[in-house]
């Protein structure tokens, strides 16, 4: 995911789209991503399902590093609010990038067959202290669920607020609050149920609640409190 | 700004609002925000203009405000994504909330008649790292500025990439990245130039750049070094 | 679905809401729709997906109902664009409202087993006028239907540049064009193809073509040209 | 305006942009759009923000030219939802279409300084009927000026309800409702305002309304009604 580890990639994704390497003084502010694994044990959504989400996540991850590497190169001098390539490919680098990032947060943090959560974790204090109890935040966050028009329903540490919040997204780039840092993340696009629940989505929501990773999650809350220490220093 | 210390401010906004406050088991996430106060001397822009842009903002917190009260008692249950008020109630605290949260790092960044920028500073460092040159950086923070349809410029830290990048908005909450911890921010809605400069927000937007405070920039980007310290821990 | 022969109804929906129907000096623009009947019966798509979409479709009518008497008494001299009711419930009205129309054009233009465009049509000769070819028409359609990120594409007249054009819409209100009238429609949420074909919208799309209900278009087409001539008067 | 009448304009367009005129089976169907002239007397809007928004117009158009021409050879194939020139060209092709022709209609409908309507002309016997009241129509369309996030106010004949109803849209394409012939239109971008009333967009609002020119409005309402009686046929 890193930038400098990952040079030889990120040419060759250049070469293949017959971008100029070498001119000098471009940009070289492309991030390469590769894709990640994920193993989803759930029996909730059916094999072709799975399969096929992750398949459209190795999509996005295409489609970033592409628009990343042709961002180096593409004129800024003509940039426009009405109509100009830059314009749309920065439009595409967000919603792209978050279609990514997203995702990977969603497989890593559901399908956990012996999903628990401890109440000494930080997870369920924080939860609780900034919702005022954990099964408050769990009405709010499914309200979330129910809430987008293909979408995402999150839990993040909101570096203004200084607290926990949820919200849900249209599509991946639309209502998005700035200032995040996610913890918690349910895919609700269509294409995350419609196999296998078709319009139910509050069947599939409140079962794949009851396999959320708190481990995973842990380790999120255990990051985001690191951050509400550095923003209070 | 904390939940904890405006209790009473909390109150008085749910009264004024003849919102029940004492039912018991009821959500009770709402944040209270206080208007800040800027002080901006900056030539570039008129009173009439400065003097506008500030009530703008304090709208926002007071909407903002409200919208936090009222997600306090809304309806949970009949949450849906085609019509229902939770839907619209959260639409609008995303809005609202960027709203406040992008104006005061605008205010804050903007109006400093001796801005300079130290080559040592992590500032310059981070910002040629991570697009090649600091002169990259700028060009492709105007583009930015050009290329949104009444919105904002950005430059933040994004926690998936581990990497400065540059986004535009439009509107408040319209491809917005994931993920964000925001260290410089120009307003370009049309409310910021049109009373001194009408279409020409590229006049603008040169003049506001001469004028960007680095000081409290730099204590932006010290902090997202702490982040960046802290998801790499 | 006449604002005029429906009264009843209304009034029953109001009744229901606890909605006043009293109230002298009130608005009176609710408009009331009534589900309409489609008899789908292509093997393109399987009896879950029918049924459950037709589902879809009575939930769009019954909440744009609802919406519509809600807009009667709502609060017009607090509305505002930051937050206001009024703005809640038009921007609800005309997805809703888009959401029974558009699914109305679509079921009733596809699943004719019997499919087939007769050259000397006005449909084929418009498409074929405005186009460039049949062809070139179905090409660029076809390309409609894949850019969408959930939504719709439309072949419509644009009263505009008095021609038929394609768009597609995402969602069921971005990107949408002023001064239409449609002819041809196509649902390209992932809610119409995903439980049969998971993210293959391709295979889909091509089926469907194929079923295209010619002799419904052509009523469209006839409308669509007598609007024209009333245009050119 | 008609594309058949501008081939010159268009093949100049074309060879600007040094796109291929000649290549076989392309497709043709760019519309070429030529700008306008508007007279705009009024003295509500100062003679800078006069001029300054005749050549955002201006830009609108030519805009439009650009992307209509370059959508001729755009490679279709390649056409998806997430990432493709395709889909980018398309929504600024609507974007900017929006934007040329709610311009025009607004520009044609404001700044008579002699405005007056007739209480049997049939703008105002529609407006009362589909509203209530002329009245209540007002009180609607005004709510609708206010209550968009930099947009326009539309008052359209809507094909679908066959009624004449108020929709306010974000932006150019944002919250835009299918089947619709517009009859009055006003701009409330800021840009159409902020220069003489700052944020008081009420003002504005309040001194257009003022001066609609209800005889342009007039021959908008006989064209409407000569759609509404072809459909009904």
């Amino acid at each position: 995911m890193s930038k400098f580890t990952n040079n030889d990639l990120k040419k060759s994704i250049k070469n293949s789209l017959n971008l100029d390497t070498k001119e000098e003084n471009r940009l070289d502010e492309s991030y390469v991503v590769q894709d990640k694994q994920f193993n989803l044990s759930t029996e909730l959504l059916s094999e072709a399902n799975k399969n096929n989400h992750i398949e459209l996540y190795n999509k996005y991850v295409k489609n970033f590093n592409r628009i990343s590497a042709e961002l180096d190169t593409v004129d800024r001098k003509s940039a426009s609010s009405n109509f100009s390539n830059y314009r749309s490919l920065k439009i595409d680098e967000t919603y792209n990038l978050n279609g990514v990032y997203l995702h990977e947060l969603y497989f890593a943090n559901i399908s956990d067959l012996q999903s628990q959560i401890s109440m000494d974790s930080i997870s369920y204090m924080r939860l609780a202290r900034d919702f005022g109890s954990f099964d408050a935040w769990q009405d709010d966050f499914i309200a979330c669920c129910l809430s987008n028009q293909c979408g995402w329903a999150v839990t993040y540490y909101n570096t203004y607020l200084k607290s926990y919040v949820n919200c849900f997204i249209d599509l991946h780039s639309i209502n998005v609050p700035f200032g995040t840092y996610p913890v918690i993340v349910m895919d609700t696009w269509q294409h995350a149920y419609y196999r296998d629940y078709l319009k139910d989505v509050k069947t599939y929501t409140y079962g794949m609640m009851k396999q959320l990773n708190w481990n995973i999650i842990e380790k999120r809350f255990n990051k985001a409190e690191k951050i509400a220490t550095a923003l209070r220093g």
